[in-house]
């Protein structure tokens, strides 16, 4: 059964995004629509401009961009949902510093550590940018001696990766972790991980997904029972995660030309790491006579059944595979780690909008012990959404869809058909203001009517109040409904509750 | 007329929090009650921990720390209440990336210039961590060529002062900005940022507090007319900035003796900056002999004492304070200028909780310039609520008053009375998830039904779903309410729509 907090795929972002439409036929655009005719005041700044230096050019760092109100407007509707999704599971938000001491992000994460952004030493300690809220996390659970958590944590990491911005890659970008941390019985907090990242993925109706699930110690068993000496493990692991990419014949030359593994090893590792499969598969490899001779592995292989037992009363058992090919790069992993990737419809291949994993975690049990002073550990299981990826997908498809989105929530325009009415005008918005409404109006002395009713429609702001002469001397304000251009005349002091009435029926 | 938005003074954090109490008599503590007894997993890491190493110290960097999930519940209301400002202002959401290129934040900041953090020159860009939010504000419109925007920014920024953190100064700290770009008629756009102010201090029930106005070209003027030499202008207006804590005998000796000021001088400086007040102050400078002559200060006092009829008719005026002794320290400033302080009550003053300004802003007509190829200006007004102090006021007011503050949101537990019923537990909080409901178990195979009863008495938690071998037959669930311990049966097939109503009416 799929979680029925879903809206049906066809046409869900459409819905999901409806509160942001503007009413049909208008297009959204900057308020590039209100001229204003006053002289620029007289100014003097003291500060000289850039353009007198030579090459000066106005960008943001490589690899870096701003984020436009559209693009936030659409991050904060898929973090509130992430958000959501953390908190129905109890978790509890925290927060570290953007940069650690350097040593505490050493010898984390491999061949990766080159990738850390490290700052100038001005006197002082020595500091790094994070790389991932992991470490983070796991610091902060030893330096404050928490045996117990369940925590999530929304925020930037920076890498100095090579950006390749088209695929959606930055080396600024934003991390959505959840982890628990404490010491239960075995499996239970790990099935509720992958019950998390099938709840988002299914809840942000990206399409159909698939996640896969391995053991770091399947792996280890499995290299050591085909025979790859222990020192290649890490190289034969780099190579095994391409196969999502690559053929198992390209992968097996890489290992036996370049990495010097003897043939029949590498074949002993094909017949492995072409198996996916279920719970069926995991009966297999407790049966094959090489894997099961394995501690690790035998212990692994036992971790895996029972979580399947758990994903199976989750209701989620057919989202996930169980996939010897599976090896996730980082360091500290020591039990189950999964990745869950979205499967392309054939419309979307067309696209070539190609997203690969868009979560994944892990168990990493010996991270925080390395914190500690006495190696106390704390065992740890957690997942990240990759959200920079969705976040992708769903700017893409609103793109193509031709959706316009909102960028401001204002609900009333202020506006007056006479000169000489903003003393008015300030006097009226003033008292939407303070009744909680979410009001706009010129910053002109004078604005034409027209000019006014246009920035209505241009911003799909939904309701006006006019002010002018006839209605001052009436004790009355008129009330427009910009969509069907329907006017009304309201008693001065019924306008808020009638402004409130129209908002909560709307 | 005060925005009727706001609560009473008195215990208004506790009405605001209301929602986050547990029920009364329960003690708040981390989840420490529920003990595993299970065995630790054999896990092999290969990575070494720490303490190896000599003198490793596992702390935050220096002037940073962490924020605890009660912290990070305390700043979520917060900035809710924030940025629900600006949006009913009609301001879009913008973000920039935490760094930008050295040269853009050069010649920005004055003095400060020093306590901005560089990277690493790791091959590339050189790159400084962010100082504020304006500067990556005009740098933005510079480079998008944007000449009308009303954008907020809730972001981190970071600055290498010498921490003072009892007073609740940190390196690295939270900034919420709210900026008007573009040419529009004088002062309409600076007195709603001051409305906004006023909007926003009212809201979190701080106490009374005063908002200092005064203008750049006053106090420019101020200064010529005294007979300032213009190469002293800047360190005089240092000298006058600290009149809101040491008293002006003080600040005159160091103009005197410190700065080479003329004795006449500096009494004449003396006559203005200990002047404050309302619209009669402006037309008694406007009829000052001296200062009536020099035009800059003439076009501030007009702009200023427009300023004062809008802020009449937006109801704010009496918390407004023209002030001749304001003098904000950053360059960019062009016009007015402005900053709020809490007036402290007596019992406050005892708690010796100063905490000064809490919010800040002023005209910028010269800073998008800088970044345009053709100098081109865009002017802007604009205010930064200094959210970390508000913050330090909150936390200590909870602390105070000895409130419990929920970290999580779980309204339901799923708990059993027998043994080996860990499998219907996981089916029935699976349902939970699906419907929406936060729900959480213990991740243990066997628990006591003391300890998960315990567990949501501490946690707060509302709602106990209890299933056992009697239910299980009869096809029902028993639902328990912590508070009252009331328990009621309730046929499985109906449970989720009870817990729906239940948590409805709640």
């Amino acid at each position: 059964m799929m979680p029925s907090f879903g809206l049906p795929h066809k046409r869900a972002w459409a819905s999901l995004f409806s509160q942001l439409l503007r009413p049909s036929g208008l297009v959204c655009i900057r308020e590039v629509h209100f001229h204003s005719q006053v002289s620029e005041a007289v100014l003097t700044s003291q500060l000289k401009p850039h353009q007198e230096k030579s090459n000066f050019i106005i960008k943001t760092p490589k690899g870096t961009r701003d984020l436009s109100p559209q693009q936030m407007v659409i991050r904060e509707k898929i973090l509130d949902m992430v958000v959501g999704c953390f908190k129905r599971h109890g978790a509890k938000r925290l927060d570290t510093p953007a940069f650690e001491l350097k040593e505490m992000l050493t010898e984390k994460y491999g061949e990766d550590s080159g990738l850390i952004y490290d700052l100038k030493d001005q006197g002082g300690e020595l500091l790094s940018l994070r790389y991932d809220l992991t470490v983070p996390f796991a610091r902060y659970l030893a330096m404050n001696k928490v045996k117990r958590m369940k925590r999530y944590h929304v925020g930037k990491v920076w890498r100095r990766e090579s950006p390749t911005i088209v695929q959606g890659r930055y080396r600024e970008f934003c991390q959505c972790d959840f982890d628990i941390a404490g010491q239960f019985d075995p499996m239970i907090p790990d099935a509720e991980c992958l019950k998390i990242m099938c709840e988002i993925l299914s809840g942000l109706q990206l399409g159909d997904f698939l996640i896969k699930v391995n053991d770091r110690r399947i792996l280890d068993g499995m290299l050591a029972v085909c025979g790859v000496p222990e020192s290649k493990f890490h190289a034969i692991c780099s190579s095994i995660d391409k196969l999502d990419k690559v053929s198992w014949n390209d992968v097996r030359h890489e290992m036996v030309a370049k990495k010097g593994l003897a043939p029949e090893v590498a074949d002993r590792i094909g017949d492995y790491v072409q198996c996916h499969g279920g719970v069926s598969l995991i009966e297999e490899m407790f049966q094959d006579s090489r894997l099961s001779q394995n501690k690790q592995a035998l212990e692994g292989l036992g971790d895996v059944k029972l979580l399947f037992e758990y994903l199976t009363l989750f209701g989620i058992a057919e989202k996930i595979s169980f996939d010897l090919s599976l090896a996730r790069g980082l360091d500290y992993y020591t039990g189950v780690i999964y990745e869950a990737v979205l499967l392309q419809t054939p419309a979307q291949a067309e696209e070539s909008l190609n997203v690969g994993s868009v979560a994944a975690g892990g168990r990493y049990d010996g991270l925080v012990g390395m914190f500690d002073p006495k190696g106390h550990k704390v065992p740890c299981v957690g997942l990240s959404i990759g959200v920079e990826r969705i976040f992708a997908i769903v700017e893409q498809r609103i793109k193509t869809s031709g959706e316009k989105i909102r960028t401001t929530e204002t609900q009333v325009f202020v506006a007056t058909p006479q000169k000489n009415f903003l003393h008015e005008r300030l006097k009226l918005i003033s008292e939407l203001w303070d009744a909680g409404i979410k009001a706009e109006l010129l910053y002109k002395n004078n604005p034409k009517l027209l000019t006014q009713l246009h920035y209505c429609e241009h911003m799909g702001i939904p309701l006006v109040v006019i002010i002018g002469e006839q209605e001052l001397k009436e004790g009355v304000i008129k009330l427009r409904s910009v969509a069907s251009r329907e006017e009304v005349a309201i008693k001065r002091e019924n306008l808020v509750a009638e402004i409130q009435k129209r908002l909560s029926e709307s």
